[in-house]
């Protein structure tokens, strides 16, 4: 019964790269702990990069530097 | 001083569905839990059926095969 | 599929409050959004009064001064 | 190494205010508890006023009546 | 710079079992994203069984029946 | 009315520096978003060092390597 929560920042994941890691971390909950997958919930939060601040700057402040 | 969050699919739940969720759940720790409804929050967050998976596959997915 | 958290203050809350905010939040996600109550998970977080803070200040001082 | 996540309603915080929050809340965590800036992470989730309620009522509807 | 958290019943994971956990979520965050690992942070919750539920009752109560 | 969650590892952040850190993060929102302190409320989470991980090892692995 986990739930795993994935934040990233909103810069064009796929669908299909977004259902890989949905499969792995499901499958990694399975092979580590035993957790039955049928009951795992996984999501994936897309967070825009002036919303995700890392170093005390935004994202799109690093990008823009080039860091 | 409670807070709550509740993470949903996006697939089109109405403003008055979601007012009467956040009504609900505030009432039931008012009546559970003596809390202040005053001071308590309630916030929803709606999930892309692409970013939410359980069993090892997306919500997309499932819904595409009618699971 | 619903996920919902529920965070309060550890202040006592008992293993029967916390059943029936576990039944009574499952339920309104089954009667107003018509959710499948056997993959709802809902969690409760019981955080220290310490560790918890309103207007700016901890609920322990805001205890101690009778607020 | 921490991590801060703040939530606000959607109501037109700006790119500016936003790196001034991450900014500020960087240093804060340097300042109090001596943390490298380089790996704390801020995010901010900005919750449309449908989504959110206080005293059991969506903040679109405190807003209608003036609240 | 994705943050991942994962929440499991406090049912006996070991440390290592952690570890195995959190080296394979970051792996495959590198593998699917490109992120850098460096950077990616990885949180483990553990929750008592009383404070979780599914299909509107505690793991407790699950566990006791058998579930 | 916002809602901030501060997670941090738990090594030994003393009641003074909660309450110092609780304070700061709230006025922060007072000063930069005309934020109502009086419904601010910030949480502190302090997780173990076995429970979490940057770099694929956990903050317990790289205490003792020095790092």
């Amino acid at each position: 019964m986990p739930y795993v929560n994935i934040r990233i920042t909103r810069e064009g994941a796929t669908s299909e790269q977004k259902a890989a890691l949905i499969k792995g971390v499901t499958q990694l909950l399975v092979d580590i702990l035993g957790k039955n997958p049928a009951t795992t919930v996984v999501t994936i939060d897309e967070v825009d990069t002036d919303n995700w601040g890392v170093g005390g700057e935004t994202i799109t402040a690093r990008r823009k530097r080039g860091a």
